[in-house]
């Protein structure tokens, strides 16, 4: 339907195309949590759409995908198979990566064969940058890394992941850890949501690291802008799981009557399809308006991409739980998903910090910038 | 500043412009409710921003702004004289008017000498556009109006209203009516809030209308373009308002302690802001997103703006009555205008029918359309 | 503490010896769904309780619990084990058996070995009386049941059931069913919540039934009074497991610290603690106010045990809710029970009608005697 | 209805003649704010019921009411006149006033001819006990009081206030100020809601104080303790007005009909009044629950207290503003009082700490409890 209202920024093709791959995925794949050799067909699968090298610019063997049609293909898979993550990590070697760390780590994770992870949450509490425990220092020509990570995602399955740590100078700097490595333990967790996927704690207990590893940036700049990216993201791929289960909600109550009418038909349904949708389609529309941001470079795009995973998230749970509640038996059903949606969406909405944390950065900044931006 | 985050369809020129002339009306006026007198130089006072032409075409005498741009105007009165209203009466008679009521009656609502009101409610509920009471039938040569109205803005202060109204064959038609002819009656009625404006009850026996006088036009079909213009217009409005009590109530937090601390500076306080920021942005996009679609003539256009007006206004009401709260007894000082937000933005989740049924507008079409739109 | 405060109706001492005897249970069994086998000896654990005989006199072989004291028992076993159930058909056959099925079915549901569920809900939607599909009709000297009944508890394990249905009449009729008779069929259902137990569909296909397994009752009056209690116990069930959520979070949050600062220290932990704390106080005040209003066989008890469960489900499941995001990666972990809770009282509020159907019932009745009550 | 569930610590006959007396005395006066020579009229019309003397021993001139009478009698006032205080300063007196304070100052308070008032709130912010700005410290044979209060009821028209400062030790102390007394001035402040009341700020000049009007007595236990049992108070006045608003919006609904239904008639309606109407009785139970346990000085008490409060005012408030949307225009109408009850239901929520300071108080308390107490 040509005429209908167009979202900037985001991308119905790349929307249809992440939907029609991810029904492919779904229909081939056991329910979870996936091996890796389960993750490393999905992956192939996903080649084709440029979902392994996402913004990452052609030159540098990426896909040169703008963000917000990255964004579309993310939430055009999520319905059906969300957070499937692997692609942060060849963003960051791209950005900040020694020669080495582009030649012997990027080309595995750009084509499909490797899977990569990131590790920033600590077992103490919170994701906050300057109070990592975890370190890494110098023992001789090499790093030494010792610390732990907890909720992790492809834990169990991943070869690579980013690890946030400290340095000898308390500086926050991100370094590239083979996880085969000596000294890597790997712990599983079971999360209610999310269950195609494997999370878990990594423990480094005296990890040997060449110094090629570590990222030439600041750490806290780089951990930020990732940070920023991860949130849209995390944002349009919750609103798509509110979406679909109003979708699954709707052709539910097409079946049930009360009294003779069909429960889609009363008003009290309508009104309540009305306001979720209205929810949903102004969280989605927050979400591309952070992406526009964060693509033009603007100094409020972090704060907005903070603001907009924290509200999309807040209205997918919400719109999942009314929809679950609505739906009586069925939505209890786990054979129904509806169940399932609101439980990734409960996920998503604590991956990459929290509601409340995301609000706080959002307000902080907002406080000094109400006057001029409204 | 030049990054920041551009919203489709909104000029933020004419934000700025509106609401320098709304504080300068705001300076001049007394409380409220406002005279004709006063209503008049107010309206001396908008003529020069194209209030009075809005959206008409330059050739037919009016002011040729896109619709976005109009709403940005009147998003930018909002914070200080929201709903003024006098824009619709002029678009109507140039989209169905006779030649007669053209030359006779425009030319004084488009240069700010008269007042036009719309007349829709009816007393015993609803704003149902088929279950109207009011009649208008034939007479002689003329016709003759009977039945009553509620809520009509200007009701006291108005020389023309728009009254929708039931003909013989049983069929929607609009009138412009003479508000000054004999058999009409206005009755005022006290608004909590709105408080600058009168609104009052219109009574019609046997008022005497020329047959010049009936839009040409499928009555139900008008009704439903205006009010989607409207509610579009007071979506924009009600976030305006619920944004000028976030800045409102941050100002204040600013001077207050708790143990040492300034309020605003507290986690609690910044995460607030931020959540009620993130739902307030949301639901401005979702505005001029309908706005978008309603200049584009889509097909979910109306649906669209009963949904937006609904989602806007619930939002705002919800921001005022927390920033009311949360403000204690600066948020119930009179001299505070937050519960002046508050009611205001109550009042105008009221007009143009209620949050709950133009949800059940937006999720009625929803319903059919879920699969294809998102 | 002799000093705290007293909730009339409810018996302290039954809590805690429901508490004890749940954690006895919940240590010796697998995750679940239990097996027939594990449930016999649940219910074997729980005998010397009461449970079996709940408010049934002794004289006619029952415990002789008031409704308050097996509430208590009851809300001390839900932390643990939720809606054990098995304790209904019990009643139903005290208050309206044939000589015949107290002799024949009676005794085994009283001393544990065997179980007995109740069949309400049907698959086309709802679990309104007056809609029943399944039937139960003369043929020859016996009668004989059609039909299917959905999200039966313990259909998978119960012996015996008590099925609503139509008779020739199309009055509403309650039948003592032998789930092991030819003609019956159970297909399990797999539900995100109460995990513990098997739910089910139960299907009758000319199941031939003997005269005396009818009910001697008002179908109606029967199913009413019967569902006036179950919803009582609900609703303490539910407000146990809102509590115990909210011990378990502020247990965790008490070991994660933020800027230097115990979570659960903060002010804004704090603040949420006690307004979830205060909800679901009074939602337990509630639920035992309607029980002494069931006990005094009050004219209002009926609506009030209606108006009393879905208010505590509603506030269980938004407490618990919260309280898994409040959590973050705790709350989404499986092993710390947080989003079990949920799950748990999700599905509470959805047995013996949704919150909805609760609502309206309660509602309805109120809104003759609004005046009077208040 | 004699069988109507009876609410523990409630004396219906109390609330009948609370709310018999209070249609009396809003019959009779002006909108507001009234006059002190229509307060004085006001409290000699209250009088007879016991009002004035509260729950102080009869042998002491009070009127021995129990708490939860006391209670029950400004629950039965509330829905015409809440708020109306002057009963406080009499129980602080005879508490812990000398016995010149109690033979000068207590009879005219006692009798209706004097008004009392309490000062506590600061105008830098909250009011913390501890951070109290305004002194009473010696000179000469007498003391000298400094410093000004925000937020007193009856500022314009009281007598006396009892007045929380610091001394020279930095301690609180409560002392009993005669507001006539030279160096007194009263600033009036202007509420959205209770009209009927004036409220305004106290600025203490050097105001001379005789030794004698220093309560004696530990100024932060004292004023904790006046503190639980206003709040209790306030919580079921709270309670009352969301009610009273149910029962005025319900019969409102009565006379609106939408598609040849009325609106009272709707699943839609029922379900909202059931909601609400769960919501606001476990919040009046809740309320009386605290009052049992004030009257029995259990150590939660004041805790509870404070969690009533808070939970009472946020379901009122909310209740009310529901009510005032649903009612559309009804409710945006200044006769129908339903914006009235909202705006008062606001004004109790802030007095006396708001909702957020209340439920750190008990969320404080319970953290410490949550064990034991459930």
């Amino acid at each position: 339907m040509e005429s209908k209202p167009v979202i900037p920024g985001r991308d119905t093709l790349l929307v249809a195309e992440g939907r029609a791959t991810a029904a492919a995925i779904r229909a081939e794949k056991p329910d979870g949590p996936w091996s890796r050799e389960d993750l490393l067909t999905v992956f192939d699968q996903l080649k084709p759409t440029g979902y392994l090298g996402s913004t990452i610019d052609r030159q540098h063997g990426g896909s040169g995908l703008a963000l917000g049609q990255f964004a579309s293909l993310l939430e055009g898979l999520a319905t059906e198979v969300p957070f499937l993550s692997n692609h942060s990590v060849q963003r960051f070697i791209v950005g900040a990566g020694s020669p080495e760390v582009r030649e012997l780590v990027l080309p595995g994770l750009l084509d499909g064969t490797r899977i990569g992870s990131v590790a920033i949450t600590e077992p103490h509490g919170g994701s906050s940058i300057r109070e990592m425990r975890t370190t890494v220092v110098p023992d001789g020509a090499e790093l030494v890394l010792n610390g732990s990570k907890d909720w992790v995602t492809h834990a169990m399955t991943a070869d690579t992941a980013a690890v946030l740590c400290s340095d000898e100078q308390e500086n926050p700097v991100r370094v590239i850890v083979d996880l085969y490595a000596p000294g890597v333990t790997r712990i599983p967790l079971h999360a209610h949501g999310l269950r195609h996927l494997t999370f878990g704690s990594l423990q480094f207990d005296d990890v040997r690291i060449q110094r090629w590893r570590v990222l030439e940036e600041d750490g806290v700049a780089g951990a930020k802008a990732g940070l920023g990216i991860a949130r849209t993201l995390v944002a349009v791929q919750a609103v798509a799981l509110g979406f679909r289960a109003l979708v699954d909600a709707t052709e539910h109550l097409a079946t049930r009557t009360v009294r003779g009418s069909r429960v889609i038909d009363l008003d009290l349904t309508s009104g309540r399809v009305g306001a979720l949708a209205a929810e949903l389609q102004g969280a989605r529309l927050l979400a591309y308006h952070a992406i526009e941001a964060v693509e033009a470079g603007q100094e409020a795009a972090a704060a907005m991409a903070s603001g907009a995973k924290a509200h999309a998230c807040a209205v997918a749970v919400r719109a999942c739980s009314e929809l679950v509640s609505t739906c009586a038996g069925h939505g209890l059903d786990r054979t129904s998903r509806l169940g399932d949606y609101r439980d990734d969406a409960e996920m998503l909405g604590t991956a990459d910090g929290t509601g409340l944390v995301n609000h706080i950065i959002w307000g902080s900044y907002l406080k000094k910038h109400l006057g001029e931006c409204f």
